[in-house]
C-alpha cells in the first residue's frame, strides 16, 4: 500500500517541530506545500523534489501529492502549525478516499500552542480556536461562536485576526466578545510566532478592540480568571489553592 | 538571572517531543514532574536529578523547582502534552511571581493534536478544548461550557473524561451535547496516544453516550460537517469546493 504523509511543522523555525515530523521530511523524496512554508523547509532540505502551487489552489496541491504517491513515491504534505488545525489532513484524507494510498498524519505545534508559551500561559483551562477568515466560513457562523465561546468563559485563541481585506474584523470580533466579557479581560497578541522578529504584547479586551492586528498575529482572549503576572498572560488552572 | 523552562513533553514517545524540549531536557540539570511522565523522561536521560511529587502535589513540586533554579541550578519542570494546556506553565508563572527568576515556556504537541491526527483531522476547523475534570472546576462550569460549544458547532476535544471516582461523566457530558447535536454525529477516541497499545475508534454520537471510556482516552466529538472516511475522523474546512 503507497503512503502519503500530512506533516505539521510547527510555527516555522526547526527547533519547534517534532523529531517525528523531521524524521519524516529527511525520509520523503517529494514534499508538498504552499510557498513560505515550503521555502523554510528547503533550507533545512535543499535536494528534495518539491510539488508548490499558490494560495487557494490547496485541493489541486493535495490531488498532485496523491498522485505522486500513487505512483510509489515517498511523499509528505506539510502544514504550518498543526496539520489537523485548519491544515491540510483533512483535504488530503477527503481526497485519497478510494485510492491505493494510506494517510498518515503527523501533528505539530500550532500557534495557540506555541503562541501560547511565548505569552506566558493563557489557555491553561478550557479553550477555543476560532478563525476570523470568512474566506470558507460564513461570518454569521464565526459571529456565533465567538458569542458562546465568550459567554462560555473560555479563553479563546483566534486565527487570521485580520488581512487587507478584512482589516476591521478583529474590531469586530472584539465587539461581540464585549457584549459577554468585561473590558478588562486580559489579552495578548503574539507576532511572528517563532521566526524572526518574535514578539508579545499584553493588554486589555478594551485595548484589543482598537489593536491593528496584522496576518503574522495571533490573539489571546483570557477568560475570567486570566491575570497578567510580571508582563505575561496566565491564567490559573487552580491548583495553587488546592 | 535564574532561567526555569517549563517544557511541554508531547504524548509520550521521544517522536513526538519538539527539538526544543528534547535539547531542553539535555541541558537540564534538574528535571521536575508527576511519576509516570518523569518515567518516560527518566528513560533517555536517567543521570538527570529528579524532584518527583505526587498527583495533587503540584504547587510543592512547581515550588521546589523554583528553589532549585533560584540557587542557579538549570530546571525544567515537565507537562505532558502542552505545558499551557491544563499543564504546569501557569502555576509555574504564578508562584514566580515576584522572584528572581525567568520562566521560558516551552510547547509540545497536546492531546487533542495528537489524538486528532491519530483519527484523521477530527479539529480542522474552529474547536474548543473541554476537561471533564471537576477537580479544580465546578461540574456546573462544565456542563454550561459543553452545552455552548456544541451549540456553536465547535469540534470539541474531551480530556480528562473517566476516572474511577467519575466513571459516568462521557454519559452526562454526551447527553448534554445530545440536546444541540444528533445521534449520528460522528465522533471519536484514541486510547494511548503515542505509547503502546495505540488505538482509536470512530462512531456516532448516540454510541459514544454507551462508551467505557478511561483515564487514558481522549474524546472528540465531530461539528455539523464531520464525516467519516475510510475509517477515519474527518472534518473539512470547505478548501475541496473552492
Amino acid at each position: 500500500m503507497n503512503k502519503l504523509y500530512v506533516v505539521g511543522i510547527g510555527p516555522g523555525e526547526k527547533e519547534q517541530m517534532t523529531l517525528k515530523a523531521l524524521h519524516t521530511l529527511e525520509k520523503a523524496e517529494v514534499i508538498a506545500g504552499y510557498g513560505v512554508y515550503v521555502d523554510l523547509v528547503k533550507e533545512l532540505f535543499p535536494e528534495k523534489e518539491y510539488l508548490v502551487t499558490p494560495m487557494r489552489r490547496e485541493a489541486d496541491r493535495c490531488r498532485m501529492a496523491i498522485d505522486a504517491a500513487l505512483e510509489g513515491k515517498s511523499v509528505a504534505v506539510i502544514s504550518s502549525g498543526d496539520a489537523g488545525v485548519y491544515g491540510m489532513a483533512g483535504l488530503v484524507l477527503e481526497l485519497a478516499e478510494g485510492k491505493d494510498v494510506t494517510v498518515e498524519v503527523i501533528s505539530g505545534v500550532t500557534a495557540a500552542l506555541s503562541g501560547g508559551a511565548v505569552l506566558g500561559a493563557p489557555l491553561t483551562h478550557d479553550f477555543a480556536v476560532i478563525s476570523l477568515s470568512d474566506l470558507l466560513t460564513p461570518w454569521e457562523k464565526i459571529e456565533k461562536r465567538l458569542l458562546l465561546a465568550a459567554r462560555a468563559d473560555f479563553g479563546i485563541a483566534l486565527y487570521n485576526p485580520s488581512s487587507h481585506r478584512r482589516a476591521d474584523y478583529l474590531r469586530r470580533a472584539c465587539e461581540i466578545i464585549l457584549t459577554e466579557k468585561p473590558e478588562q479581560t486580559v489579552c495578548g497578541v503574539v507576532r511572528n510566532i517563532g521566526r524572526e522578529g518574535e514578539s508579545m504584547e499584553v493588554m486589555t479586551l478594551g485595548q484589543l478592540k482598537d489593536y491593528k492586528a496584522d496576518m503574522f498575529s495571533t490573539v489571546f482572549i483570557g477568560n475570567s480568571q486570566t491575570r497578567e503576572i510580571s508582563g505575561r498572560m496566565v491564567t490559573p488552572r487552580g491548583y495553587k489553592d488546592v
